[in-house]
């Protein structure tokens, strides 16, 4: 068991904290970079393939996880305890974001094409340029804890960088490697029947096999979705390369919740309730779970935190992912008061509901990290300016909720202004935790949320994560890109001078 | 002299390499802090004046520069021995880069608004979520030696951050303080004139003030043009801030330039004429200059580099741009054998131009260097898998160029396939020192042609490197950017659904 090559990745139920199965063994270094090269000589076959080719792969792809529906929601469940209802819902997330790729793709607006033929401009003579985004090459997907599916194998960076053109190497998350073992079997059997190339999909296990990802030559760019602290390193990694890559982290996200003296006057009992489904929905293990709730320290302040307390207490106790998350939740040393325990209960990876509670003053606002689990922590200002300058100190996160009235327009104007540096989506009068799979959806925000504020990891224009500009100068037309050309056999829409 | 803070920042003009005047001293660490803050408290203003606004804000600063076109051609010409002809050039791309920004912004398609009004999905309901691109924040510009305009404090990365809505603090290159220092006048003096608030642009000067530039917390991004050596020293802390921040580094890049044995054979002494005038442009300091031609073993090529060598021993000396980038010339060990050198001139920063050849096999492609200064490498290949097989381990470029004829198509298109994977932008036919400003033009490519791939730095999508997604989720109209309301005053392009 000390030689890497035997090390087993085995199959843990949370309910019961027991092994179930063991599902292969940790990929060894040389295994790492055999997918790595086999994906670096699938990349010049997928790029002739072409974008209309890999809508149908998408689409293939779809098919696959919802023909093995039942038996993969049934495994998931087995390995991450989320209950068939939510991860049918993710399976449905999940095929849906293939189907949306496709019809991206097949638009073809993705691409960004520019036209600009030859001319005068003040500058001097202009050239025949036409410019537009083509793939990246290879890039590594590490499946996350959280979201067996959506996020994992079949998740969002998977299947954007296939839209985008790129072959990818997968690491897969040990909270659930009988799932993403077999997802990737549904994934490459339909890869197969379309008549993908070899090495366009590969999967790997084990903590040295991400590190070895991260620092493959023929990997061009890498998607992560995890904590802080390995992302991090991984970040490090990645940017310590002879040639960096591009390392897309989504990391902590705090996910402040900010509710306005109106708000809670007006609002307090809904507020409250929409909240607790919030923080304790899939166990509170979502990236976008609302971890900070600032509440004005008046009487409707307490009644909100009252009716949390009181959800809280009768809140059945939830199962966790993995013994390390139990054991974060559980030795957590938050900020606050602890002022509601749920009932316990000491099978696997259970751990009760809790509310905390503390003083905006007594916090310091860029100590204040991320923590899996069916908590949060309340914090209570006693005025506007006490809170204005407290959101200026906070860490950024993905997302940033405001439950205001439309009275309090000053207020409202500076807490959106503010809460906005700090966030990539503002979320208005609901709840964070849900991402909707659409154009508008930004998923990303300033360092720590995501390691670069620039891009997304859901949505349509994901995808940009994994393409670069390329300029053809004077190129004969055999030799543009069929979008490029003058008269294209697939037109996208294009930009052209 | 020791003391930081009093340590000179002298004006040298390398047509004698002696100093001409003090131009100020370097920035104190805490004077760094105090531009960077002052461009963070401007931020908020700016982002309220409005894109409009800033669309003047870059019309005035285009004029301002045009207004002191004379003296500031006088005084760059001074300081980069580069003539007045190609300097008057230069100004004038650097003010028609202000206003075609300027149109950019006020057409508003650079937003990429996109508004999802609330509707069903299959997977789930959708909120209301609109979606547009914001300022990221300060931007730190490292002016360039080369282009003491279109590339340093009033260049594309100064423009491009100005029309995200982005403060900039510029760090002055010591090759032309004195340009530097005036043109920051210049334009500081347009943005008074138009209202711009205190702290939008900023300049400072000496090397330690570039690396607090890029440490300081206020810094949302860095541009910078420049050596491979310096802009991975750059990059490394960039990527070491406990807030990462993008760093946008154009480093060393080799522009390979191909002959087919048909295009040698068709139309040598045309190339060998043009490939002359275009290494020899701006005494070699292009970043585009074409630093590495293949050229077949055979007659036709050998009469090519015979011509290139001709016009080398005739050609009169060169003025560089530096003390530094004359050693770096002088004393570069380049691989093959010198078979040209031109007449020598001692003064100053002078070189005569020189011309290089070897065998492809001689070579290892991956230990070529860009090298600043009228020179090139001339390599000669016996055959055309030998050709292919070099191509493919080169370091990528900015540019590759390819001048082949209709008939070599399978050679044409295997070259252009690969060429295209090491380099952003590829010429046909042509050469690749002119880099026109237009909105399909790419400058950029993967390491270590930049260090983000996924960017240009010259053209209409410039600005997308100081701009980051935000999502509006159920936003009341009065709280959205009037871009995004569904009765938009100022309407740009938008993607609905």
């Amino acid at each position: 068991m000390t030689n890497p090559e035997t090390t087993p990745v085995t199959s843990i139920d949370p309910r019961t904290g027991k092994d179930v199965e063991t599902v292969t063994r940790e990929s060894t270094t040389e295994e790492v970079r055999q997918a790595c090269r086999a994906a670096a000589d699938a990349a010049p076959a997928l790029a002739r393939l072409g974008r209309l080719w890999r809508a149908d792969l998408l689409q293939a792809c779809a098919d696959a996880l919802e023909k093995d529906r039942e038996e993969l929601v049934r495994l998931a469940d087995r390995e991450t305890a989320l209950g068939p209802q939510r991860l049918n819902g993710e399976l449905t997330r999940t095929t849906y974001q293939f189907q949306t790729f496709a019809e991206e793709i097949r638009e073809g607006a993705y691409l960004e094409a520019v036209v600009d033929r030859p001319g005068q401009t003040p500058a001097g003579p202009r050239p025949d340029l036409r410019r537009m985004l083509v793939p990246l090459g290879p890039v590594a997907v590490f499946g996350a804890s959280n979201f067996p599916f959506a996020f994992s194998v079949p998740g969002g960076d998977t299947a954007s960088a296939l839209a985008a053109g790129c072959p990818v190497v997968v690491k897969a998350h040990p909270a659930h490697p009988a799932t993403s073992q077999r997802t990737f079997e549904a994934l490459t059997g339909a890869a197969r029947a379309v008549g993908a190339p070899e090495g366009l999909l590969g999967l790997v296990h084990g903590l040295e096999s991400g590190r070895a990802l991260v620092l493959a030559p023929e990997i061009r760019a890498a998607a992560f979705t995890g904590s802080t602290r390995a992302g991090r390193a991984l970040w490090d990694l990645a940017c310590s390369r002879p040639d960096p890559i591009p390392f897309y982290g989504e990391l902590g996200s705090l996910d402040p919740l900010v509710v306005t003296p109106a708000a809670a006057a007006a609002r307090g009992e809904q507020i409250a309730e929409g909240l607790f489904g919030s923080f304790t929905l899939g166990a509170g293990q979502f990236c976008t779970k609302p971890g900070l709730v600032l509440l004005p320290g008046d009487q409707a302040g307490s009644a909100l935190v009252d009716r949390l307390a009181q959800a809280v207490r009768t809140h059945p106790a939830q199962t966790l992912l993995t013994e390390g998350i139990k054991a974060a939740y559980t030795s957590a040393e938050l900020p606050g008061r602890l002022v509601a325990e749920g009932p316990a209960d000491e099978e696997g990876w259970s751990v009760p509901a809790r509310l905390l509670q503390a003083r905006l003053a007594e916090l310091t606002p860029d100590g204040l990290d991320e923590c899996f689990g069916p908590l949060t922590l309340v914090a209570t200002y006693d005025d506007e300016e006490e809170l204005l300058r407290f959101i200026e100190e906070l860490p950024a996160s993905l997302t940033a909720s405001l439950f205001s009235e439309s009275d309090e327009r000053g207020l409202r104007g500076r807490l959106a202004e503010r809460l906005l540096t700090r966030t990539g989506r503002l979320v208005h009068d609901g709840f964070p935790t849900g991402v909707a799979v659409s154009a508008a959806m930004q998923h990303g925000g300033p360092w720590p949320a995501t390691t670069n504020a620039l891009h997304t990891s859901v949505g349509a224009t994901s995808l940009r994560r994994f393409l670069r500009p390329v300029s053809w100068q004077n190129a004969p037309a055999d030799l543009l890109p069929d979008e490029l050309r003058d008269e294209p056999e697939h037109p996208v829409a294009r930009r052209e001078s």
